[in-house]
């Protein structure tokens, strides 16, 4: 024995799992937001985190499931969670102290919840990796170049999309096989089920950063363009990605010139009340703290940004 | 005038939306499905549509919103519904006989709901199509091949991901561009947060449609490896796609050989109780009614198999 060790029945033993139904008091006065990574601590592991399914809040009597995307501060919930690896655990009802969990924020360490693991989602063992003959290697081999993302992020107005539009011609000519996601692919099909709250926006760039994943195993250079305001969700989308292959690429431009371009016309209708939640206006944007690059599009034109952004690529793949 | 034509004061004249929330109240012993395409009738207009998020259940008393995935017979409901084509409406609260819809099963023709439109989803209105230069023939062209999708779909067990495999080894042999999408990559990142009942089931179907658009469009040549039990999402995926683009091949084996060969070990325990809505066991399957390829494994080698389907793509493709 050494400290640490946990002495259990040996006819009771804790199970593993990385996903399972628990019972959550949320303790922040930020929101959860179903798809951002948390950090787990129990005392069976620690792991990254996230609420993958947030099924109901529970009324003070504890009989009412209602309907919710978020929980707020002192608010008690269910929810499906899954870990990036598996815990030891026991169903809180069998053993309070395996059963139980703290959810921390991953850059601040602020405890943000309380859990109770209910049971673990059995289901999610039934599901293996197969070993594929065909992988990104090979499929990257025939296309003879080395697969990347390039993830633009900024403003409304900065410039992301004639810059993103940019790219893939250039890339094109050059015979490089590429793919621009933006929010004319992605809104009207795959996320056309998603708003504009702040859960939503977390969702909307969790399946675009998951979906930009298949498309670099596909062996793609892959050009997203989307607001993307949150760091923890740029955070979550890099670390989805080996190092070196997330290129983070920082549009910038004041809210004050974005706001003079208005290109869409959009910045006109939140002011006036008629769009909600519109970043910059009444939705943050956080702007990128270590980012690959920087693109000042004041200074900068489309051309010559989207030239700086190709060099660099060239650059780093060789 | 014509007939059909509506009468409105001019200071109030009905909106065209394609996106809006309603009240629901559903009429088929069949539960509701987001995701599930259904006809949407009212008097301004009729297009397919689709829940595009069930927002909750109403109790009775009209007072509590319960978290649901879904609506059973006689049951009321508030959700966001997405249509194929934008209708003229006015609010229910504002004019009850343009608020007012039915949705009908898209096979069947039942009145499946009865519904009233709350407000239109203005956001929808400021997502805008935009014109990209580079296009799918030009992502095509650099690959020198016509992008397809090949739809395996099939009873577990019944070799489906043997044979997708398979494809794929010959075509990156032939240098192809191509990708497996399949349970693997798919239920360990994009849709990780959805599980194995009916409602998951169709929103697992209409994301993996979705993203395989994607790569069509991206030029590749796609394979889908899924179970995919239910008609109608194999319709909505086809839907989504060309004439020509979209191959189904019903890999076809009985219940009796796919549970004999249990590779998984998942009909051993389905039988046992250990894992629910089983396809096969206590979750039905459908298998196709036209589909483009019928593959009998139980006749068929692997390399059989996968070389007939390449065989037909190569046919069509010219």
């Amino acid at each position: 024995m050494t400290e640490g060790d946990i002495i259990v029945p040996s006819n009771s033993r804790p199970e593993f799992a990385d996903q399972f139904e628990a019972k959550i008091y949320w303790l922040s006065k930020e929101d959860l937001l179903p798809g951002r990574v948390y950090i787990l601590e129990a005392v069976g592991g620690k792991s990254e985190a996230t609420i993958s399914k947030l099924k109901y809040r529970l009324e003070k009597d504890g009989q009412h499931q209602i309907a919710t995307n978020t929980l707020s501060d002192q608010q008690y919930g269910v929810s499906n969670i899954s870990l990036a690896g598996a815990i030891l655990y026991d169903p809180y009802s069998m053993c309070n102290a395996m059963g139980h969990f703290n959810l921390l924020d991953k850059f601040s360490g602020e405890v943000v919840a309380e859990g109770e693991i209910h049971h673990g989602l059995r289901r999610a063992n039934n599901v293996h990796w197969q070993r594929l003959d065909i992988d990104k290697q090979s499929r990257a081999n025939i296309k003879h170049q080395v697969p990347k993302i390039i993830w633009l992020t900024g403003l409304s107005g900065a410039g992301k999309s004639s810059i993103a539009n940019l790219i893939e011609k250039k890339l094109i000519a050059k015979t490089r096989h590429s793919y621009l996601l933006d929010g004319d692919n992605v809104r009207h099909g795959l996320n056309k089920d998603l708003g504009f709250t702040d859960a939503d926006r977390v969702e909307n760039i969790r399946r675009i950063a998951e979906t930009a994943k298949l498309m670099l195993d596909a062996g793609l250079i892959v050009i997203t363009s989307f607001i993307s305001p949150f760091r923890a969700e740029r955070e979550m989308a890099r670390n989805l990605f080996d190092k070196g292959e997330f290129i983070e690429v920082f549009v910038e431009a004041s809210l004050e010139v974005c706001e003079k371009r208005d290109p869409k016309g959009l910045y006109k209708k939140a002011r006036a009340g008629e769009i909600k939640n519109f970043t910059g206006i009444d939705s943050p944007y956080q702007p990128p703290e270590h980012p690959e690059l920087v693109i000042d599009t004041v200074t900068l034109t489309l051309e010559q940004a989207a030239d700086k952004i190709i060099g660099y690529l060239e650059a780093i793949s060789g």
